[in-house]
């Protein structure tokens, strides 16, 4: 494992606008004040594990080695669902957030990684209902400060998973696994290799380009997105709107 | 007081569309280039001081001793509102902005706090319209960078004050103070200690339960939410929604 | 050019939803992982180069010198426009995006700069539509951590401009520039020193203010705001929705 590097990333749903992002900002510093605190975004859905999962999984692996990412979509939060920290000893990562999936999605790209639970015994919750800023938060300050990763509580065999974002190398067929903010539909497969056409639904794409520019304003491609997965576009406006596709619709390379 | 530790927070109802909020990280940075800025919301409603005030309620008591709190909800601005530091020996944190009311609620939990007028005369305003980039974001990073945040203009007897936030102790009466992103209401109430029905404009929430998971998706309960207040939510989804009460609507304990 | 700070803002259209944009820092901190990233803002509307150009205008000016300020609203992205890297020598500011116009209005304001063009066969670019993290994300981060911000590639005469943000001092004749989140209207006109009457496609402002707080809410005037050109405001609400005009309307001082 990398030294950790002082940067604490986040992820939440708790949007921007009433200051529960600005007191876990707060958290993070009181744990460990020379810590940097670099927003992932604040703006995943309200209780949407899925697309938490999606926005760590855009953004964590191009962040330095050594840096901590905490994740708070916590649906469960003052259940008895376990909050947990995961290294990934292959990319160097750390990842602090709740045991429900919401790193499902980096994890399906991590060779070897390594998950404890958080005793919270050891946190003075001030509230039921804020694990983020009273537990989850002070835990990602303190690992970005130094401390061990693993000795916030017993190793567990295996965290919660969602299916799978990415299908196997080779695969035909998968589905729509997000929609972005430009209206792009996002798939959960790559490219074989050849020309093929994108079936999304029933709606076929056939034509192939490196980039929106190639495109006629409400023409549809698709290419190889960021994120090495097939992508549906238009040269400009919303692919999902002009087909009518959303997630989880069918896709299939023909 | 204890030694600045470099973080400027920042509390506006600027957005983040325009650049204004860019503008002012500039200013203060410009001021202190070594310090580090970090939102606690943009997203205040346009001139709402109340608002602000929440976030920097919920926010503000959270950052390490030694942080300067940067609020710029003013609508007063160009006109002869004053613009105010203020110091609060107890938590060590202090506040930078207009005299409005903006830092009501974080000095309603404040012990022994000290205030100081800003001598706009130091300042070479280039605008009548954004005092913050042009005043308070400078005075706000040279306190952060160590400058003596008395020594900027003389004292003040009293800051202008909203009404408090939380009724005192024991209290059955209070107001619905602010709906959060979830759609939870939160109240200006403290718990009394047994279990009580709460009643929000004739609303009756009997159940009380110490986290969301334990209420069916439409079943309403309270709890004491991550303020020390009583709040009102759902199991899922918008408890002001189910219930059609919002900010301001009588709260009681029966 | 002063010697650089570690700072480096973002100015971008990728909204702060999905990820991309804690990409992006990521991509920054990766190459230079002491620097500071700081935002102007992701809220650019899609692919609205303009409006870009106008949040940079408003913030990049008040940063300290040395500040690198990356970029990234490209519709051309994998298109064969190419990337620059722009170094204002009065300001001492680094620029570091495409070359569609997107540092228009700053240069306006710039004496002397100079520009170069980014060699992209030094960059492993694993997509072709996110140049942002691949290549502009990595050249702001290292000219930040002391790379020579002139040796990514050959100099370029000159870089896509669009028209003037501002009209020559002494016009009377501009047009609206901007809508801000308050509804105020951004003109290109400077004031030309005595009293005059703003015609706002037709719609005539008379009244001149320091401050909103001089004006009753629906009561329309005009200062000079705080880029130093003729705005027009109510004393509360939007101007823009009040007299129904908005970007591009002809504005002329009577």
């Amino acid at each position: 494992m990398a030294a950790r590097n002082g940067i604490v990333t986040l992820t939440t749903d708790f949007g921007t606008a009433d200051g529960f992002a600005g007191a876990l900002r707060g958290a993070v510093l009181s744990a460990a004040s020379g810590v940097r605190v670099v927003d992932i975004t604040h703006e995943v859905p309200a209780r949407s594990v899925r697309e938490g999962a999606f926005a760590l999984r855009a953004a964590a692996p191009f962040f330095p080695p050594g840096t901590v990412h905490l994740g708070v979509v916590d649906p469960g939060v003052g259940s008895d669902r376990r909050l947990l920290v995961i290294v990934d000893h292959g990319m160097q990562q750390v990842y602090v957030g709740p045991d429900n999936g919401l790193f499902s999605y980096v994890l399906d790209e991590a060779r070897a990684f390594e998950t404890h639970e958080i005793d919270p015994a050891g946190f003075r919750a001030t509230s039921t209902t804020f694990h983020g800023r009273d537990i989850l938060g002070p835990v990602a300050g303190r690992i970005a400060g130094g401390a061990d990763p693993l000795s916030f509580g017993p190793p567990v065999v295996e965290p919660l998973r969602l299916p799978r974002h990415v299908e196997p190398m080779g695969a035909r067929e998968g589905r729509v696994l997000q929609v972005d903010r430009f209206g792009n539909l996002v798939t959960t497969l790559r490219p074989l290799g050849g020309d093929v056409v994108v079936d999304v639904g029933g709606a076929r794409v056939a034509r192939r380009v490196t980039c929106y520019a190639e495109l006629a304003p409400d023409e549809p491609g698709w290419y190889v997105g960021s994120l090495g997965l097939i992508e549906v576009a238009l040269g400009d406006g919303s692919a999902a709107e002009a087909i009518q596709r959303g997630v989880d619709a069918p896709v299939r390379l023909l």
